[in-house]
């Protein structure tokens, strides 16, 4: 009898990883695909389950359940893609019947930030806590909650979306309409943003295309001692420690995860981090709160679609008897 | 066979309230004392325990279980108070074992905050909602978080003290050691306080005793168009809808219930707040979130304290069997 696996499957802008586990827990296969944008989602779709089926017939096992993560915004009750910022076209897309109908097994979906902080939680940094936060500071700021091993998803199915609590009253407009979120300082854009500004600013003393400023760069600045970079890390550190302190004091988790391009900053980022969260939070025995980088990198979305899988199988049994 | 019944003992600063219900969910009896500061813990609770036991004489009823909330900090796990400001004597009071050392009967304590929340949730105006975020609005701002019938605790047990997020970058310093806490503009005593302020730099154009004024004189001046009281008060509404606007964004609950003295202007703070929160909210249908005046007043404690019991109970049963 062949092995039964799980499949998760995790859908980028620009990759979509798949992978193979087997109810045990053993990875038996995985590989990534390019997220061909201009093919449309069907196609899109359809070479994803190819891909699936190839891997099924490679290792010669059995497919159980499917978990998907997938940019938002999502509907998750009904399968549905929206129309993602990096997926246009993906319009009220039917997900998880397209899935659902391939393969004739259960098939979970949520938003991309929900899985990275599911494979956090079972396979990375998260791993032994009860609850934790994970923020991804990358491009935007995203965020998830997950307790006792679920997402607590709450209205909408948008909790944790720390990047859009407001840090700075009156501050600039944010993309999602309202003024001075967490994403408008501390973001991937906001910091180059704010660096490139600030340059501009200080009368011609730049040199170089500020064009080419993104956080990677003035992460490398501050690393060679330039003060104006290092200005503009102190302050997305100060607005950092505003809207991950206020979450803890809000949700007091066991662990604070943070994942995403900027976390690769590694400890120039959560040192100075979690000096400052440690002056923010008076409320509770801050020690106890671990404030962590992300272990899984790219992993973290395939690994929490592969949990959604598990839980896809595990409802699949509660139902059944 | 005596009736079976649940005590629950709401402890305050100037109040305790104590009641009886059967395991059916019928109130027996209730009573109220004065706080007797002045005769330290352990008379404190000879008293309450007599009348307890009066109450249950008089009914002819059994008791299986004892709920308490007592005003923070508290540690929960060895059931004792921990000095709260109140009750500055209560050092390391254990509060539990004194009770439960007098009735054998499980005994749970939680912090008063918690212990009204579970009380707006069940009987109040949380009831029939998933999960809520309860916020009071007194001389400090508490907060707590339900979620599926029962209290979020988190590191330190302190889970939900919104009155703690930083809504001011740079803002005043807070007693708890922060700076900008939603505490220090929007509680009963900032609001009192700014006005004071205001109205002392104003060039002696204030009248009567500074020192008389309180957030229900705010309140007041309000509803009798006074300008400087207005604006004090949309100041109070704008930073009140960050720091609970942030909580939503965060936490995602089907209700915000909003209770303590300064609920007590209704929709005077209702009606603005849930516009302002409309605009600071963007990642959730705001409009799925109820935003509500606490409707159990004085009660909501030892209602909550009930509920407390019968986790006791529950808990009790199910090591049992």
């Amino acid at each position: 009898m062949n092995d039964k696996v799980v499949a998760g499957i995790d859908i980028g802008g620009t990759k979509i990883a798949v992978a193979l586990e087997t109810h045990e827990g053993e990875r038996v296969a995985a590989r990534r695909l390019p997220t061909e944008v201009e093919l449309g989602p069907e196609r899109i779709l359809e070479n994803v389950s190819r891909s699936v089926e190839e891997m099924l017939a490679e290792t010669g096992t059995t497919l159980t359940a499917i978990g998907i993560g997938c940019p938002g915004p999502i509907d998750i009750e009904r399968g549905l893609a929206l129309s993602p910022t990096n997926l246009p076209e993906w319009i009220d897309f039917p997900l998880v019947d397209t899935i659902k109908n391939r393969f004739h097994a259960p098939t979970v979906l949520d938003n991309d930030a929900n899985a990275a902080a599911l494979g956090e939680y079972f396979y990375g940094a998260g791993r032994g806590f009860k609850d934790i936060l994970y923020v991804t500071i990358s491009t935007g700021i995203g965020g998830a909650i997950v307790c006792e091993g679920q997402i607590h998803h709450g209205v909408g199915a948008s909790a944790g979306e720390v990047g859009h609590t407001i840090v700075k009253p009156d501050g600039l407009l944010c993309l999602c309409g309202t003024h001075g979120c967490l994403e408008t300082i501390a973001s991937g854009l906001s910091i180059a943003r704010r660096m490139r500004e600030t340059l501009a600013a200080s009368n011609g003393k730049a040199t170089g295309n500020l064009d080419e400023i993104t956080a990677q760069t003035v992460v490398e600045a501050v690393k060679n001692g330039d003060e104006t970079a290092q200005n503009i890390w102190d302050e997305t550190i100060k607005f950092l420690a505003i809207g991950i302190g206020n979450a803890i004091t809000l949700i007091a988790p066991e662990a604070v995860v943070i994942g995403g391009g900027v976390s690769e900053a590694g400890e120039l980022l959560l040192e100075p981090l979690r000096r400052e969260i440690g002056k923010n939070v008076t409320m509770l025995p801050i020690e106890d709160v671990q404030i962590l980088k992300a272990s899984l990198g790219s992993e973290s979305g395939v690994c929490g679609a592969l949990i959604l899988a598990r839980h896809a199988l595990k409802k699949m049994h509660e139902n059944v008897y």
